[in-house]
């Protein structure tokens, strides 16, 4: 681990390989993921039987086995330690305020002449849920993506998550009984996408898919997409930290790893001009490592992926952290409000030395799926709006195509359509 | 042609062959599109001209002569005919009107211990516009795919058009002109779309795609899909019409007749409990077809594609017309705002006798980009926040972070995050 620095000539190449930072190449699982997809939409639950035998080794003796009890969830909800289940409904009650927020509303607008334009957003019918399973069971995950469809008011919410060996992480059983889920299923990977974008004798075909997953998740989520909706494709998670010398090395240091701990490919960017600060957070890193119960993942991950950029000043810092669009953005400096109009791509923004990225992954409100890899100049957190879609409604009256049905007609006609301009015509008469 | 009967036996079959209406199958087309893609890659602006040669028939002597004219722009629409000009203009006016109201804004709320969370929105730094060309240039499509995008704040809209032998439709130059678009480039199909995706030489990179066009080009936009957003996945266009025994059946048929004309592939379905209606329609059509200067087109897809159902009443037309999740509804009834509760997927809904489709394609002001195939029950029409992203806002005061801290840092614990607790705990000291 060492500094680089905006002024050296060999900065850009170095840079450009940090925008480049978790590309998935899809195409080596595509065929793969292509094969599970066909024997889903061909064989349905016969399928999902003989994958879930292959992938988490055990087999459901019949298609009913696959779903979750909801018993089973119950029972592990009371089963909670006060402590811990309080702390879950703090992160519910938190998460649902804030995802209320977002709610859209349908509107109306009246012109003189009688003529009525609006926009009606209405839920989509059915939801699908994946939620990863086995080493990275985070019930978190859970919480993310069901409250906002629930909010948007979802009618059927199905999960999948798979279940090594049968067994579920009794917090993630919890969490589902917490937010009322009914439907949800021990199916993972792509034969889960691929389940509830065509349906099966037992899983219903939904509308809506959300969540994260590993590559043969996210392959098979962009196979169905235009079947169904998606939310995004998301790779590995990244952090990105601009700070100035008021932040704490060694908060600093342990945010970053953080975010190393979740994966060795992930990402963990610090911009700053102060090169002190820089070098001790490199210094605090080493010394915090061993300390970790993912320490051999983070090292890889801090060691392999890390970077620590020591720039001109501060606007350079904000520009190149604008070009990387990170998933999260830790603004440790003075004044983080007077950065923030500048900060143009990110896709969710933590300001001042009291606000570590962890506490918008579990409790803060805001959505913890997020746009990885530069996406966040494009995508949007996981929100309510996902969820919902809009119609457009359009009311003429007889004096509003009167008004404007000429000019239509006229229009048209250039285009060659003449049944597009008899229908205009035939009531202007 | 003929009418079809919910209440026979037979009529679920023919009903399904309906919901599967427009699926198009991209793996025939796929391996072309991928072979294009990857040469705009490697290749650039080199593979750009050989494939306007081979597609479009004339060779760009420069890589700077793929870029139309902003003079040629100009000199088009100052040629426009009054009639011509006044009627676009009055276009982009209520467009852009209509636009403006679905502007989503930013917005923030203030906790009592000092916590703020926020939502920030901001549009994307470029888009990309694919307007179809050829025999199908439509400068409507312009305007409904740059107006959005002007209204959401882009700064930089790229637009790519093809131009068969060098040559572009007049009106689709003056709307060019009129939108003020700069950057607009005569390439057209999967090369457009991937040139906009990867960047070349002459054409950036862009952040979000939109526009129509033809298999190619939808295959495109899914295979960039992630590298790029993208509108949505179109295919043919179609109109579904829920009609009583107050529509008038030669309305209907003009109307049904404007959606067939279009395509071949265009379906036009009318759900009605009049049989008398339905089969007044049947006749209407027959007689008005050889006046269309697309009665070959018409003919084959009404024929093929046409259907007239005759349901028990009007609440099981609405239900069908909800599975059906029609780009267009007409609701040619009595009183067709008393159906629009109930009406809960379509792209755009046309109320009542005075609102044919065609004044949605031009003038009335909301998009004509809209969810085909059924795709209504999860796509929305295009709208200002395709060309837009969201951001999250996360600043905990410190009383903020103690209250909530140490449930979060209990979450974290239980999922074996350790990194994640002590960058919670640290600062709960």
């Amino acid at each position: 681990m060492h500094c680089i620095y905006t002024h050296e000539s060999t900065f850009d190449k170095q840079f450009q390989a940090l925008l480049g930072r978790g590309k998935m190449d899809m195409r080596t699982v595509t065929p793969v993921v292509q094969t599970i997809i066909e024997e889903i939409q061909t064989r349905g639950d016969e399928a999902l039987g003989e994958h879930i035998a292959r992938f988490d080794k055990w087999q459901p003796s019949a298609p009913s086995h696959m779903r979750i009890d909801t018993n089973a969830m119950k029972e592990a909800y009371e089963a909670l330690e006060a402590p811990l289940k309080s702390a879950l409904h703090v992160a519910y009650e938190r998460i649902r305020t804030y995802h209320q927020k977002q709610l859209p509303k349908s509107w109306m607008t009246y012109e003189e002449n009688g003529t009525v334009l609006g926009q009606k957003v209405t839920a989509v019918d059915r939801a699908g849920l994946y939620i990863p399973g086995g080493k990275a069971a985070y019930p978190s995950s859970l919480l993310m993506n069901a409250i906002p469809a629930l909010v948007a008011g979802v009618k059927e919410i199905v999960v999948c998550t798979p279940a090594p060996h049968n067994e579920l992480n009794h917090l993630l059983l919890a969490a589902l009984h917490l937010c009322g889920i009914t439907h949800a299923y021990k199916v993972g990977g792509a034969s889960a996408i691929a389940a509830m974008a065509y349906g099966t004798g037992t899983i219903p075909k939904v509308d809506v898919i959300t969540g994260p997953g590993n590559i043969f998740v996210a392959t098979a989520k962009k196979m169905v997409y235009g079947d169904v909706n998606i939310d995004m494709i998301a790779g590995p998670s990244e952090i990105g930290i601009l700070a100035d010398s008021t932040a704490n090395p060694r908060l600093v240091a342990i945010d970053l790893l953080s975010q190393a701990e979740h994966d060795e490919m992930a990402s963990s960017i610090l911009i700053t001009p102060d090169e002190a600060l820089a070098k001790a957070v490199i210094k605090e890193i080493e010394a915090y490592l061993p300390r970790l119960s993912r320490e051999t993942i983070a090292r890889e991950s801090i060691h392999k992926r890390g970077a620590f950029i020591v720039t001109r000043d501060m606007d350079e810092a904000v520009a190149l952290m604008n070009e990387i669009a990170p998933e999260h953005l830790e603004v440790m400096t003075l004044n983080p409000f007077d950065l923030l109009p500048k900060i143009r791509h990110a896709g969710a923004i933590f300001m001042g030395h009291h606000t570590p990225e962890p506490i918008g992954d579990y409790i803060a409100g805001p959505n913890h799926t997020l746009p990885t890899g530069g996406t966040a100049r494009f995508y949007s957190p996981l929100n309510v709006e996902n969820f919902m879609k809009k119609s457009s409604i359009i009311s003429m009256s007889k004096a509003g195509l009167d008004a404007i049905g000429p000019s239509c007609a006229l229009l048209a006609n250039c285009e060659g359509l003449t049944a597009h301009e008899a229908s205009l015509r035939e009531r202007l008469k």
